[in-house]
């Protein structure tokens, strides 16, 4: 099937797929479970082939960990989606309830969203995760994984399909791309997809944002920051520094740049310094840092780029609005962490800085779904409209206004012939 | 100022406006209210400078009545501040809280979206609403209306920003935008503006969806249906079809296509001609419409067309299914209601037809913001993310993620040294 043709068809059974019923759904997704334990032996040796192609393509060392699917991989993810089963439906929900006149019911509840198109990294696991939270939350959804990956997601998408289908699921549902040329081929789709979310490099997600008309949800950078405060605990601040930076450099939610208060920058930098050089992490600073301890130039430059290594930068502030200021300027209101003893600095730190996270004494590395409480996530968002930070299923639906009515018409209501009650209800919709 | 520079400015208001309190906000609405009370008479005399322009250009009537801004009108924009002051603050409600670990405490509270683009059509009353709305939920917002209503939307905004402002709104939070090139200047400026909410013309929505990498908010198409089925109250039907078509042709939320169950088409279409005869609508049929009643017979355009005009589509279909997925592939995902005596079909029909507003037994004309009793609403959303259908303060609102730490860190998770309790907490946000 053509690119067009497996997106209608996703469109097609994401509409049956939103009337279908939570028991059902979870036992497709128990089926999922059970299918993946029982073909595992096809999906290892799938996995092993990807492997060995790219181990002769030399991949780097940390990627083919992440491209290793193996018998821990695959537990880990048929225990999330054992998870995902005992969490509550998304789907269905009354929001709210109006009665507007007698007999003229009012009722806003939840549905899934329709289509999903997301395209991800290496890891196989994440197209288990994303299918099954799809699945869940009553979306289609089209999946590119990594190049690397292709027989593994091959052979696990085959599995989820088929179990899935079996048990009930609209046929369709969940689609597989896997060239890059498919995936430009879906940005155009706006009438059968109704949401992007890119996983991937910062240059990826503003590709796929500059050219779609799609809405997407996603993080194009992650430049997080911690701002110890002028009473700030200096050794807590070290600990919450050096986690931020150091405990997984490579992913989004490691912090970037620290902010320090001049007031205390001069005995707290030698003991962050210390620190950081036993982590081997390299310090650009602002000028006043360089004064106190041993660090290269900072640039402009450095404000803005996030690493995703071994390298911070350090600025000295004067106040706590200088560092509500930088943040707000050079942040991607991914997340953002100040380390203070006084509640009302930290309060205005949250209110103030415009980040879809604001933590108060613990390292940015917190935010995350699973950190959270929120099961698996689909992606981490840093826009400002649907969904914010973590997105688990309550950012895979949206919701419908229904109404039950005996013939009401708007002429009534215009002419003064009937008012409207607008009384609030508690009762959720039924029929 | 140019753009850019309004723009920043606004962006640079709403971090403080985030972090202003209710009473603050109310104070100024009032303050609003009662210096467009007291600049009344420069307001209309400025509203009779842009009639007379209007009039010398021959502008419509229906177009120059919507242009008028008078007393009735100043009274009324007056009287929605006032409401707009009873209703709940929709900031800073705590919409999730859980304990991660002791003394690791994990809040999600709504807070503005932040800078709001609105480019509205001619009616001057709109600036009021919109503005106010936007002051209420916190979320500074780049204004741009009609190119008729110049001196009333320069008027009425100056009254607003500088009352606003003198009862502690933080200057630069409205900013009125008079050309059609600082719209499209607008449209790049994804780094200050966080949401586009464009009100006009279908092609002119089209034209900011495909011009701009901002988040937009809206609808293009109103196509919205009236199905009648097999089981229909035929009186009922009558009434609902004609109000949904005839109560108000030029507004999205008007009926453009009706579909009508074969099995009851030979006894409710001549009915429903009459009806419509009476109301000067010309009628455009399926071949099946065509042998039973006088119709131009439709092509496959018409099904896709908003007529919004005394012209409507009617089509015959043999199943719900059929009407189903009529609504679903013609359809714009307004409005759409079905007329049935029959609580299952209805049901079925309010599952399967992927709308934002899915209506059983009244009108499609009741899908406004106001009717729904959300107070006044800044557009109507056809989009599937953030905001479907009416959007009033809701809409104007998202979250963020806060933490409360005593010094936690990752580390200690990921060594397990410490566990996650992920425990539900009842209590709201507070420092």
């Amino acid at each position: 099937m053509d690119i067009r043709g497996a997106a209608k068809a996703a469109k097609k059974a994401s509409i049956q797929l939103a009337a279908t019923e939570t028991a059902v759904k979870n036992k497709a997704l128990e089926a999922i479970a059970q299918a993946l334990l029982k073909e595992r032996l096809s999906i290892l040796e799938a996995n092993e082939k990807d492997l060995a192609l790219s181990r002769k393509e030399n991949l780097a060392a940390p990627l083919l960990k992440r491209l290793k699917f193996d018998e821990a991989k695959l537990n880990d993810v048929i225990n999330g989606i054992r998870s995902l089963i005992g969490l509550k439906d998304p789907v269905g929900t009354t929001l709210s309830a109006r009665e507007l006149d007698e007999g003229l019911e009012l009722y806003q509840v939840s549905c899934p969203i329709g289509v999903v198109g997301v395209v991800f990294e290496s890891r196989p696991d994440a197209l288990v995760q994303i299918s099954t939270l799809c699945l869940k939350s009553g979306n289609a959804v089209l999946l590119k994984g990594g190049r690397e990956a292709t027989n593994t997601n091959r052979a696990l998408s085959e599995v989820i399909a088929q179990a899935s289908e079996a048990a009930g699921i609209p046929p369709g549902w969940l689609q597989l791309l896997e060239t890059r040329e498919e995936v430009d081929e879906m940005l155009k789709m706006d009438e059968s997809i109704d949401l992007l979310i890119p996983r991937g490099s910062n240059a990826f997600v503003k590709y796929i944002m500059d050219h779609s008309n799609i809405p997407v949800l996603g993080h194009a950078d992650g430049i997080c920051h911690v701002y110890v405060d002028a009473e700030a605990d200096l050794r807590m601040a070290c600990q919450i520094a050096v986690d931020s930076k150091c405990q997984y450099v490579a992913v989004c939610n490691a912090a970037e740049t620290f902010l320090v208060h001049e007031s205390i920058a001069a005995e707290f930098l030698p003991m962050l310094e210390k620190d950081l050089a036993a982590r081997n992490v390299e310090i650009r600073g602002c000028p006043k840092t360089c004064a106190i301890i041993d660090a290269k130039t900072a640039t402009e430059e450095d404000w803005r780029t996030e690493y995703l290594d071994l390298v911070v930068a350090i600025k000295v502030v004067t106040s706590d609005d200088e560092a509500i200021e930088h943040i707000n300027t050079y942040g991607s209101g991914h997340t953002d962490a100040i380390v203070t003893a006084n509640p009302s600095t930290a309060k205005r730190f949250m209110d103030l800085v415009d980040s879809g996270n604001v933590f108060w004494n613990c390292s940015t590395r917190f935010s995350d779904g699973y950190r959270y409480g929120l099961g698996a996530e689909v992606g981490i968002s840093t826009h400002k409209i649907h969904a914010r930070g973590p997105v688990g299923l309550e950012g895979l639906v949206i919701y419908k206004w229904l109404i039950k009515g005996k013939g009401q018409i708007v002429s009534d209501y215009a002419d003064g012939s009937a008012t409207f009650t607008h009384r609030g209800l508690n009762t959720p919709f039924s029929m």
